[in-house]
């Protein structure tokens, strides 16, 4: 297997009969999954991601992947192909798109639904192929064909692609469910039937491969969700991801059995429920939904609340709730139910988010008392099986961070993949596909790229490293007006100390110190603005770190007049 | 059961047979446990400990409890009583004894040495009185007994308080793990015989109610380190917590059955060791142990290395090895076993040194994949048991969130505790016991106090709010000088921004608005610099906001010369 190259270069120019992989995103991290495939001098790409940002990143809205490695080859792009409709895979869509509007999007029927809803807000009019399993399109030299994968989101597709160069399988994200609610099933005898035809690289989801075993049917997920309405006293609040389509079903079944009446709380759950159930994959009784402004006048134990902020966002209903700063305020007897996943990092939000809701008195049941949410990802066992039914000349996993591709990879090496065939690679790493063989063979820029606000790319990794300082330490301030020529400072120092834990009664110490460095500059000459600026600093750097031990930023401001 | 009293205001002054209960924490967070008890104008403490920050609290060292409400009475402060010695139970009694500093301490003979050794470095001379289980030592009104208790670290004690006014009981941490390493089982037939003779009130850990069940036992993992240490094929590198001597014990016996020598890395690992050796706690053969710089003489297949860093704690060795950022480089085939829980709140630091150790070829071993670590915490199953042997009068969970003391409270009414005799209530909600009844009468003030660098508190909560919108958005300042009779502006305004992922050229468009904006005020006669700062402020701001849609803090400094 292939360890990490940090030796790597640019890769060598592609030979004319050889497929090239190109994992912008996803690899080494969970989301932002992007790849790009290149044959014969024209571009495939597979899904266009965002990352969410963790602590790490603060203050950023969105991470997107680097697309300076297709800039200038953009004309070159025969499509981008989406998996499925979840943010991970399409909401990179726009910001690609601004850079060349008319490249064709091919997905499924939901997926481009949900697309062309946020392409919309971008004020965008995409290019749209509608394509569904079992169905072979070509796009250029890609020779594309489609199979059903079962997911969290309902419409999922893995992708076959078909080169001169060799044959190929994307997996995207699955899971397989065998007895799922919309009865597709992950196309399993499909991939067996392009693993016989000769499948020489196989790229398969590996957020779960750490995990042992099979994964639990969504199925089984409705009983648990009828006994907790059975149970509750008052209103019950469900909340989870407002692309969970199926999991929406099974909570507007629970209500109907238990004669409750359902409200969609927030903007996307709303939009995301509407699309769903205009094209028929949410179906909904006749008088089930009721406008959240008409709940009081219902029993509160004939109220649903579907919204969302199962993962603790600070802004979604149910955060604000938990603090009552909602116009719904939790009462004792509710029951609330987080039917989602805890996504890795969000652990502290959702705790604090149960510790609210419970102090004021509702019951919360979540994934740690009780079976209300089942993964999308296939964990080990299932893994095997694709393995095992595609038999792949090469592998390579994708979707997940270190620990998770290295799983995915010890499993293709146990279910027969030769070591040597196996590769691990990161974000931005070149695989080149050559005479039946996958080899790492160099590396591209795939850099974090941040969305702030309405800019792109704007917030640099030095801006985020100041920001780390500045919100662990803050800032002092320190403002001095010389006299331009001889550099005497003219009234005195100014100090601004915001997070600094710093009381400006305290800066009577310093101003003295700063004003006997400046003096004694001034009498030997010194006038230039950047000495007299890192006098300053040293002169305010020494004095906070010896009297608090402590380095907030410094940010010596000269101004000559 | 009691809710929250957001109505409560300053207790009644206490009737002369009553028993007044405080805690300054520990209710309604996990860390900083202190509980004060009051009989006849007299006080005892029970733990004095320290919180560790989450991301809400950031560049904070350590989180203090309040000791406000003894501030003006520490000279009716009989004792000190230290349960154990974990940070979260002795961590703050360094900053208490710096009000009075001969409070005695009364604790078993490893609590009073770590407790020592921690006062040492604060250059504290402390009053010590060893107590040991079974031991019964009265000061002022509070007749004190000592039961032993099971918990993560040696030698831990609740505390029976007899008082004319009630006996109570204080659990301390604790788990009843039935076969511990040293045979110290928690005194469960001592509780019963207490709760014989009559206890008013039980005091509980409440950490572990929420899980079913009963704890695995200790030696369970003793099979597990063997296995992982059999298999290892080059260095084995273990993570614990520097408290946890019997894990320690676990590993060098490990390390001697399979012919490897043990190196301590870590300043807190070594101290720690070193103390619990001297006092019999920790069992090492001679031969085993070497220094870390003789490692480079040993095969790799005949090392241990026992350091800290299981939290993923960025300055510990652990992390510094998985960012290469460490003499010891990581190696394909080394084993990391992570002996120890995941304290919530640390899930993304402690997965990416696993993603990053994973990345460098080391095999992770973790409690999510191998049984190498048990709480220290009774679970749900043994609690009942300690409700059941005591059959207290009243009750009142402590040492949780509300999640949890809510959970154990469930638990005490289940064992049949009178739903009205449970009494749930958060940091500085006073407890009055009195005429058998145990009741909130009242709040104190039970902040978080912060300790940042060499200061406690001079880091306040809106120092805290401006290092958070520091940490989001980052600072523009705008300085400006002006003439101090007319408020005429000299030369041009300087701005500076930190973290707002603003470009230095993006300026050019913002000085002359704000320009024209002072011309204006001039021509209007305004001189005034809080004015002048005040529209500064809101140009700066009004094109921050259209430009870039980002909130950055606002700095306008007026220089008046």
């Amino acid at each position: 297997m292939s360890h990490p190259h940090p030796e790597l270069g640019p890769p060598p120019p592609l030979p004319r009969d050889a497929l090239r992989i190109v994992a912008l995103g996803g690899l080494g991290e969970i989301g932002r999954n992007m790849t790009v495939l290149e044959y014969d001098g024209k571009l495939l790409v597979i899904d266009c991601g965002v990352l969410f940002p963790e602590e790490e990143q603060p203050g950023v809205d969105l991470i997107l992947p680097d697309f300076e490695y297709l800039r200038g080859r953009l004309d070159d792009v025969e499509a981008i192909v989406l998996t499925h409709g979840h943010e991970d895979h399409i909401g990179g869509v726009p910001f690609l798109l601004r850079e060349r509007n008319d490249i064709p999007l091919v997905g499924s029927r939901l997926t481009l639904a949900f697309l062309s809803a946020k392409l919309g807000e971008h004020r965008i009019k995409p290019e749209l192929v509608q394509v569904a399993e079992g169905e072979r399109h070509t796009f250029g030299s890609f020779d594309l064909e489609f199979f059903a994968v079962n997911h969290s989101i309902p419409d999922a597709l893995a992708v076959g692609v078909r080169t001169p160069a060799g044959n190929l399988l994307h997996t995207g994200d699955f899971k397989m469910d065998q007895l799922p609610l919309d009865n597709r099933i992950t196309d399993l005898g499909g991939f067996a039937r392009f693993g016989s035809e000769g499948v020489d690289l196989l790229l398969s989801d590996s957020t779960n491969a750490e995990v042992p075993g099979f994964v639990t049917s969504e199925r089984d997920i409705s009983g648990v969700i009828d006994n907790v309405f059975a149970k509750a006293e008052k209103r019950v609040i469900v909340a989870c991801f407002a692309s969970h389509i199926h999991r929406v079903q099974q909570v507007l079944d629970a209500a109907l059995a238990h004669g409750r009446k359902v409200a969609f709380v927030g903007r996307s759950m709303v939009r995301n429920m509407n699309i769903a159930r205009e094209l028929g994959y949410l179906k909904v009784p006749a008088g089930l939904l009721v406008d959240p402004r008409d709940l009081d006048e219902l029993p509160s134990d004939e109220v649903v609340l579907v919204c969302t902020g199962s993962q603790g966002e600070p802004m979604a209903a149910l955060s604000r709730m938990a603090n009552r700063d909602h116009q719904i305020h939790i009462e004792p007897g509710d029951t609330v139910i987080l039917a989602s996943s805890l996504i890795p990092g969000n652990e502290n939000s959702v705790n604090r988010v149960i510790n609210g809701l419970t102090r004021w008195g509702a019951k919360v049941v979540h994934k740690g008392n009780a079976l209300v949410h089942v993964s999308g990802h296939a964990p080990a066992g299932e893994l095997l099986y694709v393995l095992n039914m595609v038999r792949p000349r090469n592998f390579m996993p994708i979707h997940g961070e270190w620990r998770h591709l290295r799983a995915h990879a010890q499993l293709a090496v146990l279910s027969g993949v030769p070591e040597d065939r196996v590769v691990i690679a990161e974000d931005g790493v070149v695989v080149d596909l050559h005479e039946g063989r996958a080899r790492i063979t160099g590396v591209v820029q795939a850099g974090y790229v941040y969305v702030d606000g309405t800019s792109v790319g704007d917030v640099t990794e030095a801006a985020l490293k100041d920001r780390r300082i500045l919100g662990e330490e803050g800032f002092i301030s320190v403002v001095i007006v010389v006299e331009s020529t001889t550099g005497k400072l003219i009234g005195e120092p100014q100090i601004h100390t915001r997070g600094a834990g710093i009381d400006s009664e305290a800066y009577d110490d310093v101003i003295p110190k700063i004003q006997e460095t400046l003096e004694r500059a001034a009498a030997e000459g010194v006038s230039d603005t950047a000495q007299l600026r890192q006098l300053v600093r040293r002169s305010i750097g020494r004095w906070v770190n010896e009297s608090y031990r402590r380095r907030p930023m410094l940010v010596p401001v000269v101004v000559e007049v």
